[in-house]
């Protein structure tokens, strides 16, 4: 059931991102001085709405894709996701010509449902819990002899987040901070790795949605706390932060901010309206913890993580108020 | 009343680009393997919602203000517009430091209501025919002594949109077709002159709403039809063709294409969900129109002028039918 435990580091994620470069997209930095001048900071978009798949996803689906050796592959993979990671999953092993199986919950948005067939994997239905995502892949797996690639708990997946912010460093070189959105915590701790490993001194956030904060608890208490029925917009932050995250988080990140699902909102909005860039709820909690604090970020450079672009365009946030 | 009605050349282009281009984005040109693989052809989209004030308006205008001397730009300059243009024109005045008052149609849509006030000008309220359009903007004009820089049928303001075509062909070199959309005109005729002027091969077309087909008409009757009640969600297509305009097209487009409503809506949400580009209807009408004629596009490297960005995002079109 597990994947790949060990604790991923900088050397890791320079080896992913060469692996994982000739399929994916080096996506841009975006700026605009509108959103400078309403955060009072000069931010630094990491547009991996743009990424293949719609979603950061697809870098940390691919290095274990791409890392695994022919016996390994042979009999496909496997994964539980509500969404992106699932179609990330789904595309990288169409990419080495694998077979991908996702189990996906009843209640996952249509969107990304969508997303997943289109990459020609099989969709597992199972109940919405996490327990009941857990039973089903761990049958699917030892039916199949499938290998399980979890969606952020894992070495592999985590180096193959934190290459985004490698490409991020290189592009934009005088950071003051990085913030980054946190559900299940890969992302977060890869681009803490990233982030750390090139310069100790650069700060590193993460931002969460106030109704599935077990990150921000987690950190406060010192020690893993469940996450207990997530109630947020942000789909893609629902999950509960991966053992292997929470160390890294707890090492590298200097705070986790939280921020309401009106918030979001109003920053996804707002980014739609500014940008003219769909992005979904997970990549406005960064932007919504920026604005949430501006003497924080007050006069930094600050890059931002945009997750992903996957939003279900028949249900849009502000109109189901 | 009228503005600069001169015939506009390639060498008028070019100076334009160069007056314009220290204020104005260089925008990217994007491309899609989805939108590829759907239309049958090669698709580089000219990424003018990214443009400053959100649309290519901006263009037009800038390269207007910016050739007024001082003392022409004294009092100020004023327009009629809809949205894209009355925005534009306020941004490039308030570059140049003068006044900008625009005339503005009651129905006109929210977001560019909003974006008209975003850049300081002054709107001055009318009814929604073109009659009462010009009516109050002569009025204005009178009393105030200000310059008319008119949306479209004007000489400096088609050498300024047609730059957007020059810095496309400077980017995406072997290009087989340039397409735009066609309300005044002003954006097809300046595409037209560069694509023309650069290579004579090249083919132009033009996209139009079958709701607003007055530019189709025209030139199958070859003279200059009004345009009559239009009905078309492309809020930017709405006006007449210029007679400056006219002329133009009529010696340099192939066609106009006619699309659909339903085509325009089912285009504008498929570049939304793929491309995650927040693009207006009116410039999902070019994209329309090479769906709609995959046999005419087939296997062709064909550029497309996406016209702008300023949606309202309470109103979206697939909702609200």
């Amino acid at each position: 059931m597990r994947g790949n435990a060990e604790l991923p580091d900088l050397a890791m994620l320079q080896s992913a991102w060469t692996r994982i470069r000739p399929w994916i997209h080096r996506t841009p930095v975006l700026r605009s001085r509108t959103l400078d001048a309403i955060s009072g900071a000069s931010l630094f978009f990491k547009a991996e709405h743009l990424q293949k798949t719609g979603a950061f996803k697809a870098r940390g689906a691919c290095n274990a894709v791409m890392g695994l050796d022919e016996r390994g592959a042979g009999a496909g993979v496997v994964t539980h996701s509500s969404g992106n990671h699932g179609a990330a999953l789904a595309w990288a092993a169409r990419l080495r010509g694998i077979e991908a199986q996702v189990v996906v919950p009843v209640n996952a948005n249509a969107a990304k449902r969508a997303n997943i067939l289109r990459y020609g994997a099989r969709i597992v239905d199972c109940g919405p819990t996490l327990a009941a995502r857990e039973a089903m892949l761990a049958e699917v797996a030892a039916r199949s002899g499938a290998q399980v690639i979890p969606p952020y708990d894992d070495a592999r997946v985590i180096a193959g987040q934190g290459s985004a912010t490698l490409e991020l460093l290189a592009t934009a070189r005088d950071l003051d901070a990085v913030i980054a959105p946190v559900g299940g915590g890969g992302l977060l701790a890869g681009t803490a790795i990233a982030a750390r490993g090139l310069r100790a001194s650069l700060r590193v956030f993460g931002a969460e949605p106030a109704g599935a904060d077990d990150a921000c608890r987690s950190l406060a208490a010192g020690i893993r706390l469940p996450q207990t029925s997530p109630q947020t917009i942000a789909d893609g932050l629902r999950a509960g932060l991966g053992e292997l995250n929470f160390q890294l988080i707890r090492q590298h990140v200097e705070a986790v901010i939280t921020v309401s699902d009106a918030q979001i909102i109003a920053a996804m909005r707002l980014f739609w309206e500014i940008a003219k860039q769909i992005i979904e709820p997970s990549s406005a909690t960064a932007l919504a913890a920026v604005l949430a604090e501006p003497r924080l970020f007050s006069g930094m450079r600050v890059g931002l993580i945009l997750s992903g672009g996957n939003v279900d365009l028949d249900q849009l946030p502000w109109q189901a108020q």
